[in-house]
């Protein structure tokens, strides 16, 4: 039993380095990789997802769980053991259930499928992408009858990502949700404010932008000797170990504020990163997020209940003023917050403001659902997709480039990913509903970006976990309830009808 | 048979990918790696070094090689398969001699002693460095002892970084060296352009010294597709894969043009590294440099013979006019062209002139051979140094920072490799003579920067060949004779007796 016992921590921990290879590797690839290094890059990439899915499926891995998961031996294990057996069990128990072959052929598909995407979604030429994900479609109803969860085959989707989750529990939340937004959102476009809304385009150079970026991660008490920002084309984060967490944002789009939310929505997800048990659970599958929807809590939480917050910008106003010298005259605070939360159905779902946002996530949860259980052609997918927008946004892209072909998780065969975006952001108004119960004075707090309080309670009730609780259970521990879209709809009507003098 | 040769060469891809990421691994250690991810780096370095080193040793690689090798089998094989299979059972043979728990020891002592050397280096107190140098030199003499060629120990060393190379051979060259260099020296002193020189302080700043780099970066005919230059504290190259060479500068060091020329260095490197034979060489052991001694014979070409000729100012003395401007203010080009390759006896390797440098590296070779040999107390390592500078360059270092413990080399149980630092030297000098005796145009070539038919020479005649012949080889067959210090000799007397009007 001891030599089990010391196989699992020691292979657990092996899989954490090779996992911290694997970031690095991915990481370098989307910030420094010079072009043509890609195609090595790739054989890179694919040689340490082999091996380290080698050694999760291995038999020998298998056997010492099961030897510790004898109940006779099981109940001698201490209480930390059980639970690293426990999670341990489940996580191999699922991960052989994926042929080799098949994670090969997957891995093959998604290759070839994104390059095909990225041409697709330049040329704004659905034809091109249509035949790969086609075969994704079908490979991912495979991999579904692998995982074999009861109810609908998205189930099996879902639980790579958010662990747990039903179709079911999602849809019941997203149609109220739905209703709820749309009817917000008619609302406010009847307002007179809407009506007279208009476009300011703000201006900061790169590096005033820089330095905002700076300002504010320093503020989240972010360490640098344990993390970095750099600059990638889409804004990520990713663990190459505990203490080291690389977050990235780009300085280069349309709009200034850009840079500054996604480093604030990634700097989210650095101090969760940051803050996964270490102590008895270090290099052990309990030191991770449960599941990408808590994940994304932590980032929105930070964006939208902290930074799109009035109070916030007592602070920053003068801040960006400071740093930007010129750059908001005639703009004053009132007018900047506005502008930070200004509604306006568009086309893109990660330009899309905090209201509308969840929609473009609804139309992708309904439209996968189609594909997987063959409700749809995928060659009609660009129509449907229209319609939905039509009918969630009352607005209808002039082309697949800023429709169907937008994002890039389809090519690299990610259904069931993208609900995941909505259940954060609805956990995230949970939270901050919770801390705003439990602790009145936070407004002040936030108000002079004194936050070392409200990233103890994260630590606290969120981070230190890791995985030893579901998402659900972690929220129903620390929010009195699991996912609950009500008191999101509560936040939303209350900021914007305030917003929009509804 | 098939089967053998099929999986030598699978194997010597999945080696080759794996180099990569190693390669990865300690190029972003070096260079964005934040402080604390040390620890964890530490391990993931030695994961991915242990499973290279359990292909290149395994019994089944080894035993594909033997059946390739038997004379019925050898005979049969295209001429292609034949080089790859010596190239590799040597290679693998020489791997196989050091027991992997040797490996593992003598990787544990270094990861000790490296920190342990930069706090002996930051407190210039030996002291502290002295019990882990002493284990490492018991190492070297273990690891001799498995390699055990021929002749004094030190050849085992030699062996690892310069393939074929002697004491013998060594101690010839740089006997005759060290006579000639410390008469040109003292020929130099005396004169009256030495006593009247003096120091002029550049100031170039990071801007101006970052787009000198790219311009000469450019020059040199370095693709940006396929390569990238980035910032450490001590300048280096790597190869992640065949398109994607990392080489680094350092912007603020005390002299300007340190960045400068360290670029151009790294650059020689770089260019070498995209050079390697790819097509059916591709992915094998024959595509890689034969030894380090040759490699830097390419980044020394570059750096003396290319970037320190008076013909190259004629291009740059403008270029750094227009980029620099005011900086070069009083200083003409003859000044400037004096400056960049002015003799001064100095303690630091690294920062030493063109002249001296090579005496650094013969008291390095002098010392490692008695180190080995037992010789010399390694406590009476920093008396011996001094005594020895006072010899060579006649000025002795004021503590042991300046002395002794200036380089890292030691730390990290590399015995053995600073020779190929002047053996590369001398190397550059003699492609440099035979390229000026083929192309008496070239340095009209220099004079415009353009380096295309320099390139090609380099290519045609250094690069191309990988590993399919040794070091002493490919200079043989480009020079028509192996490592001769005579013409880098005469190189220097002609430069500098001209330079100080001796």
């Amino acid at each position: 039993m001891k030599d089990s016992i010391d196989f699992i921590y020691k292979q657990q921990k092996e899989i954490s380095v090779i996992g911290g290879i694997a970031a690095l590797i991915g990481w370098d690839q989307m910030t420094y990789m010079p072009p043509k290094g890609a195609l090595e890059r790739s054989e890179q990439s694919s040689f340490i997802s082999r091996i380290a899915h080698d050694k999760v499926v291995s038999d020998k891995l298998w056997n010492h769980i099961k030897n510790l998961s004898k109940k006779e031996n099981f109940d001698k294990l201490r209480d930390r053991d059980k639970e690293v057996v426990i999670r341990l069990e489940k996580d191999v128990e699922k991960a052989r259930k994926i042929p080799s072959e098949f994670v090969e052929r997957f891995s093959k598909t998604t290759t070839i499928a994104y390059p095909a995407w990225q041409e697709a979604r330049e040329k704004s030429d659905f034809r091109i992408f249509l035949p790969h994900l086609e075969k994704i479609v079908d490979l991912e109803k495979e991999y579904s009858s692998y995982i074999d969860l009861p109810g609908p085959r998205y189930n099996s989707l879902l639980d790579g990502y958010e662990e747990g989750m039903t179709v079911d529990i999602i849809k019941k939340e997203f149609d109220f949700l739905k209703t709820q937004l749309v009817e917000i959102l008619s609302k406010i476009k009847d307002s007179e404010i809407f009506k007279n809304q208009k476009e300011i385009n703000l201006k900061f150079n790169i590096e005033q932008q820089k330095r905002l970026c700076n300002i504010i991660t320093e503020k989240m008490l972010l360490s640098k000797e344990s993390s970095r920002l750099d600059v990638s084309t889409h804004p990520f984060t990713t663990s190459i170990g505990y203490d080291d967490v690389r977050f990235t944002t780009n300085f280069e789009r349309e709009n200034p504020l850009f840079s500054f939310f996604s480093t604030v929505h990634e700097a989210g997800h650095a101090l969760y990163e940051l803050g996964m048990p270490k102590g008895e659970f270090v290099n052990t599958v309990i030191s991770d997020s449960p599941s990408l929807g808590l994940h994304e809590s932590q980032s929105r939480f930070w964006e939208n209940m902290i930074a799109r917050n009035r109070s916030f910008w007592s602070y920053f106003y003068p801040v960006f003023e400071k740093t930007c010298p010129g750059c908001l005259k005639n703009i004053d605070i009132e007018m900047l917050y506005r502008l930070i939360n200004q509604v306006k159905p568009s086309f893109i779902r990660v330009e899309a403001d905090e209201l509308t946002y969840s929609l473009h996530v609804i139309l992708r949860f309904e439209l996968e659902n189609m594909m997987i259980e063959d409700e749809v052609k995928i060659s009609e997918l660009p129509d449907v997709w229209n319609e939905k927008m039509k009918e969630l946004l009352d607005i209808i892209p002039n082309n697949d480039k800023e429709g169907v072909l937008q994002d890039m998780h389809w090519s690299g065969g990610s259904l069931g990913y993208f609900p995941t975006y909505a259940i954060g952001t609805i956990y995230s108004a949970q939270i901050f509903n919770k801390i705003i119960c439990e602790k009145p004075d936070v407004l002040h707090e936030i108000e002079n970006a004194d936050f070392k309080n409200i990233l103890s309670w994260l630590r606290e009730n969120i981070h230190k976990h890791g995985r030893r609780f579901s998402a659900d259970e972690i929220i129903k521990k620390c929010c009195g309830e699991g996912l609950n879209s009500k008191i999101f709809v509560e936040y939303l009507k209350d900021k914007y009808y305030n917003l929009y003098d509804v």
